[in-house]
């Protein structure tokens, strides 16, 4: 048999995001059958691990046998009932697909929309609330993949709660990464997926909700439109009855368990520190190159960073030459903003300060190549001031007002 | 850290079946981006592969991204229409679990029930159809992994096809260990497990379906109630337009690629010998101790093999025993099979005579401990009869009306 073994590529974009050692050793731990107890023994410890990286008591909170999308469907099917009204926060394709589902669970959908590229905005999301009375959910993607936006989640939360709505929110691109701090920001369902600041390869969406939601669960009228991901019978599984629903799909959660415990061992502050250090220096370096970021800073996404790509260039041949030539994978822009955008993840393993340099070298030799004139002397050197510390950053550009849109 | 690495246990229960090393090393393969071009090529591959195992051309063919139950909701939510008329026949858990399914669909839902332990009758079917025109789909388990009974199919599609309705068939516990055929036999909408007799861990569906059920799914009026599960999306990731959907779990494709791989260079009929040969040994050497069959020898499957727990002896003690003392695990009953029969799976790799023997010598040393007398010696030397050919098997005790129910 021909071998079909792919080499490695650095995987520097929207996820999934490269993996420690570790984690593939676990993934390869032989297959156990999904009662037996040393299994069920790593299951209680992946959940209790879950629990510390969102920060969280719920006692559901597991990982779904899906990739991170499963984990908005399960969002949605589980507890929106047709006629629900649900406020939907729309920036990116990821706000846009949690619309999509609302409407598949036959709800009534109020969107708020942003510019792809910036945050929701409070003021709009407090109108809508206040020209739709009875809405029952407040749905927003705190970490927009298509665009790099982070939303800021309490005034949002806040709101909802004072109405006595519920809160369902995407952290596919921010958990292990950034705070998502489930209890103490009041987040009543929350999602992500594996394969973005847990560096684990995709196939699991951690999920958690709370009491007051699965008080909502109980008290459903109609049946949970899905059978595959209809919480009361996964968590009969996952919680202290073990009563079979579906198979687990155990090498996966073996990954997940080791991507876990490495989170642990790190410590939830020194790796948000780690992302927001080493984007910031990405971001620099950049800035220096002279090229623009789609967001502002204050919003800017620590595991993803939107570059504007530059007038004159092409972004295929740019990502087509990453790959080939320097083994690196970046993504391109979703939507309306195909073409015009790269998508830089630092995330989980991946957010390292040589991956930062080694995409900076590589990047700058493509753009000049192409006619578009930078240096990658000065994107080091603007990166190195980031990594030497506040005192030096000082000196770096700051985008201030080149950033926050890619029009041309 | 302290390692949960677990120790390695013989799966001879319903799944999930042992692992090929090489299948382990592909699990671990680097991961690559859901869009990369070598990635796109092991997707190719796996689709063309999997056409191979469920000998069908169909165009849509691919590998589910959830476990085998997410084959089942897609076949559901992508073809059913609330309204439609359904007939589902029940003759263990997944044909219960079918029902559920089809009534979350809100469909109306007509149930033709079998004993546990039999196959479905066709001429109930037949007489169900009848009395209820204008039935749309048929839905069956062709190996129900619950009672380890084996339904033959093609009268069962006959009077479907002649009616205009469309098949929806379970091959979770066949597929790759007992012919599915799916175009020979006109299955419209087929789905299976990773984790059975493909020999792949659990979490990926195989799924296909043929031109006349995208027709229907075409023809939809409402749209398919699942975003995760939505057909028509998937295969335009799967398909030529590469067109992202969700993230693949990148690894788990490279588990079941590698695993098809081997199902190939095996060959289906031998691979099917081989199911039937160490299961019919298997058999034998249940049969030799004295042990009952859940299941007459014409509807037994043959990777799967329900039996009686006899008199006096307790379930649970057996299994912990043979997991605790020899590393074996087997499978208890489910529903109203609990604690009244065991569940023996031979699949994919994890059946060969080893085992066989194995389980046997194993199985006869707790029973005798527990009182109940039976010989490993001729146990092993029935099963030996079966190894040495039809010539020497005649003389092996053939069940005959010992077998065909559990009742005390």
């Amino acid at each position: 048999m021909h071998s079909m073994k792919p080499k490695e590529i650095l995987l520097l974009g929207p996820g999934p995001s490269p993996v420690e050692p570790k984690v593939m050793e676990a993934i390869a731990w032989p297959v156990l059958g999904h009662l037996d107890p040393d299994f069920l023994a790593i299951m209680s410890e992946t959940t209790e691990l879950l629990r510390g990286v969102f920060e969280t008591g719920n006692n559901v909170t597991l990982p779904l046998s899906g990739t991170g999308s499963s984990g908005m469907e399960t969002a949605f099917v589980n507890f929106v009932e047709p006629g629900d009204k649900v406020l939907v926060g729309v920036n990116g394709v990821f706000g846009a697909r949690m619309a999509d589902m609302a409407s598949r669970c036959r709800a009534e959908v109020v969107e708020v929309k942003a510019p792809w590229g910036k945050p929701l905005d409070p003021g709009d999301v407090e109108k809508a609330l206040d020209a739709n009375p009875g809405v029952k959910f407040v749905a927003f993607v705190q970490a927009e993949t298509s665009t790099g936006v982070l939303t800021p989640v309490e005034p949002l939360v806040e709101m909802a709660h004072r109405r006595g709505a519920l809160v369902i929110a995407d952290t596919v691109s921010s958990l292990g990464g950034v705070p998502v701090a489930v209890d103490r920001r009041g987040l009543d369902i929350v999602f992500s997926g594996s394969q973005k600041c847990l560096s684990c390869p995709p196939g699991l969406a951690p999920f958690t909700a709370n009491e007051r939601a699965l008080e909502v669960l109980r008290g459903r009228k109609t049946k949970v439109p899905s059978w595959y991901f209809d919480l009361s019978m996964i968590t009969q599984y996952w919680g202290k009855e073990r009563f079979y629903h579906h198979t687990a799909p155990v090498s996966m959660i073996y990954a997940i368990y080791m991507a876990l415990r490495l989170v642990k061992e790190e410590g939830l502050e020194a790796r948000f520190g780690r992302h927001r250090l080493n984007s910031d220096a990405l971001a620099a370096g950049l800035r220096a190159c002279g090229l623009r970021l789609l967001v502002e800073d204050a919003y800017r996404l620590p595991s993803l960073t939107a570059v504007c790509v530059p007038e004159g260039v092409s972004d295929l041949d740019v990502r087509g030459r990453l790959r080939r030539e320097h083994g690196i994978e970046i993504g391109g822009g979703l939507g309306e903003l195909k073409g015009r955008i790269w998508r830089v993840g630092l995330m989980g393993y991946g957010s390292r300060r040589e991956n930062v340099e080694r995409l900076l070298a590589a990047l700058c030799g493509i753009l000049n190549d192409l006619g578009f004139r930078c240096s990658a002397d000065e994107a080091l050197a603007a990166a190195a001031r980031v990594y030497a510390g506040p005192a030096a950053r000082g000196a770096a550009p700051s985008g201030g007002g080149r950033d926050g849109g890619c029009v041309k």
